[in-house]
């Protein structure tokens, strides 16, 4: 590798063109995606910079950007309109003439082709780059994006802001031109542990020391009542970065019980429905106050008609009373929002609809509602297991959560206290319970 | 007002301090929310900066900041951790003192008081500020900012990191602040139009030479399935401003016709609430592939139990046959992701739950379970009239938006199925009809 080809550690500097950013129309989810993948690359990042779809602030842009950093990612500015401007700045920056690519402009108009479609005249000049750039291909739209050494300390490539095409275009081409560059010979592999019903700080203060160390690194993060312990290894390989960190990993899982749920990309929902189908048992719900967002969350899970049966959502306390055979005295003594009839709608659901497990949740979610004896933020969750025994548990989230929030963590502790309950309940090798419709 | 407190037209910077960003591991939604206030207060903004913990770092993005802004607005650092250097830099960098503010501490060790915690000596440093800067007050947290001219044409604001603190301090005193210095004199008053069914191309033709227009402008977005035009109008007072758009808005309305939906906060969901109100009806859903979203969405809305009366969650068929009375026959010829069943499934949920409307919801929401005449994507949905008439539409999300796509689509396509219809419904003095449950 000559010189030239290989990067100073300088640094890599993103410059996201798109005068939508300025006026906060969208996030600049693209810095964060290009930033994480830079930390994986393990390229040293040390700036972010927006500036709007204007030439001369671009070209001052440049200027700050080249002189600190020696590789720059930009995105946006690459569509056919006339706002789109960042390779023709690029080009009037460094002081060369715009090129065409003729295989740029055939692949435009195959695109357009494909979909009945003829691009405009107007697509034309998305086919032109900085003399010397070459094309980094866009499999998905008509925006290429392009890279380029104009200096030989400096290294460009451009992505479109649209962060499907960008993140493609990434991962196929940008990815491993780096790696031909010698950037990302360590490998960093991240593992996340996910937990429910610990705070931040207790679970921070329990894995204590190791939050102290440089490789692995232990990072707590917390958001929406979720914990997460990321533990990232760096290594020359992927093997050896993992077995760097399955120890410290293990470690962790030893200290940390039960509130630990699962890891990387697992959800409560994933979870339960993973313990289900080990036992082969069912689940149904009956949910008041959170409207539908329980079964949602269980059939978000692709595979999910394996173990949910369905759920009954009973709003209206009739249909509590009628399909869920909820005691109307229990209503009316009690409260829809109450243990017992909590309680009568999870034996209800599991009874109506046949399934082996069952759970409800009846609540206050706000913002009206709520009395000085049952506050916004009550709630009560039921439980019936496969002998027909139930459980109700009384939680009382608060009204600062607002409405989504009173409901989010409704569902969620709910999948929450099944997920424990299975934890404890024996598997057995018996097919899948059919359960019956006592109808 | 003298010359020293007006600030240059040069524009305002955005620099966010903070190694996470540049690590990738949160999104930068404080840049979004102080660019929309900036343009909402009509202050011109060029840049945005991210740069991290780093003293020498901060000042390299402070020169060039400086150097381009009259105004700086900076987020982030001011912690009580060593990490936390922003009011230190900024010291340095302007070559002045720290300088204790006693009434920082106070304020300190009365909120920490309240919890009955102590503060720990490193809250110490956050009552320091550099020499000449004031107190931007924290009403939530420890973390206070700053206000300071530290050269004539130059203003800079600082906020923690965290977002909710941020924005109170941003709105109670950045704000006012800003608007003594003679900026937001002009109030920019915005209406959204939200729109279902129409494609943002043909809306923008339809709304033609409006989008061209400088005070107000017109501007489309289109974001899952939903179309905005946002009209902006700019003038001393916001009546000023509100009777500029009102003969916009007026025209585009004449134009848009019933794609049109709402204004502002509207959604489908509440816009069904409302019709449904006005009408003294009320509403019931029978959900398979979407397994509880459109109930979900329903009782999003605070008040909705007014119209709502409940829903089934028919995953499996047992489901679908013992409770909502769908024909086995059909199921099993035409399959349950078919036009008979979701008539069916429309009309059950009405008899069963007893309500006026009811809506359907029978698809292949995928990744797996598609067919080639039974593509994923395809969704049947079903609505019920209080005559009991049922209508079915067909539609093919495709396999590209995903599980959560097809189940988004349609359970939105759904609600605003039933909007069009109630439009169509006459308005009836008559009081609520109450439902009979037939079970």
């Amino acid at each position: 590798m000559s010189p030239t080809q290989t990067v100073t550690p300088q640094g890599a500097e993103i410059l996201c063109i798109g005068t939508e950013l300025l006026l906060g129309e969208i996030t600049n989810t693209n810095a964060q995606y290009l930033a994480a993948e830079l930390a994986k690359l393990g390229i040293p990042h040390y700036y972010q910079t927006v500036v709007g779809d204007n030439e001369a602030r671009i070209h001052h842009a440049l200027e700050v950007a080249c002189s600190r950093s020696s590789l720059l990612l930009i995105t946006g500015g690459l569509g056919p309109t006339p706002d789109d401007l960042t390779h023709a700045a690029l080009a009037s920056f460094f002081g060369v003439e715009m090129v065409e690519h003729p295989q740029v402009w055939e692949e435009i108009l195959r695109k357009y082709g494909q979909r009945g479609m003829e691009p405009s005249p107007s697509n034309r000049k998305q086919a032109f780059l900085p003399q010397g750039a070459t094309v980094l291909p866009n499999p998905l739209g008509s925006a290429c994006g392009l890279i380029w050494q104009p200096r030989p300390d400096l290294h460009i490539l451009t992505f479109p802001g649209v962060p499907r095409e960008m993140q493609q275009m990434w991962q196929e081409t940008a990815v491993p031109y780096l790696r031909s560059l010698g950037w990302g010979k360590e490998v960093f592999y991240s593992r996340v542990l996910r937990y429910w019903g610990i705070p931040e700080s207790t679970l921070a203060e329990r894995v204590g020391s190791l939050l102290a160390g440089e490789n692995p690194t232990v990072a707590p993060y917390a958001s929406q009542g979720e914990v997460r312990l990321r533990v990232t290894g760096r290594a020359p390989t992927r093997e050896a970065a993992e077995a760097l960190i399955a120890p410290v990993v293990e470690q962790i899982l030893q200290i940390s019980g039960e509130d630990y749920f699962g890891s990387d990309e697992a959800t409560l929902a994933s979870v339960v429905g993973e313990l289900l189908l080990q036992r082969g048992q069912t689940l149904a719900v009956a949910e008041s106050c959170t409207g539908g967002l329980l079964g949602q969350l269980v059939t978000g899970i692709p595979g999910s008609s394996r173990y949910f049966v369905g759920g009954i959502v009973a709003y209206d306390n009739r249909i509590k009373e009628q399909l869920l055979r909820v005691d109307p005295a229990a209503l009316q003594q009690q409260g829809a929002v109450s243990e017992p009839v909590a309680a009568q709608m999870a034996l209800g659901a599991k009874q109506v609809l046949g399934s082996d497990w069952a759970l409800s949740i009846t609540g206050i979610a706000g913002p009206d509602g709520g009395t000085p004896t049952k506050p916004v933020g009550l709630v009560y969750l039921g439980l019936a297991d496969p002998e027909g025994n139930v459980e109700v548990h009384e939680y009382r989230f608060g009204s600062l959560r607002g409405r989504e929030g009173v409901r989010w963590w409704s569902a969620q502790t709910a999948l929450d206290c099944l997920r424990r309950r299975l934890l404890r309940y024996p598997l057995s090798g018996d097919p899948p319970q059919q359960g019956q419709i006592l109808e």
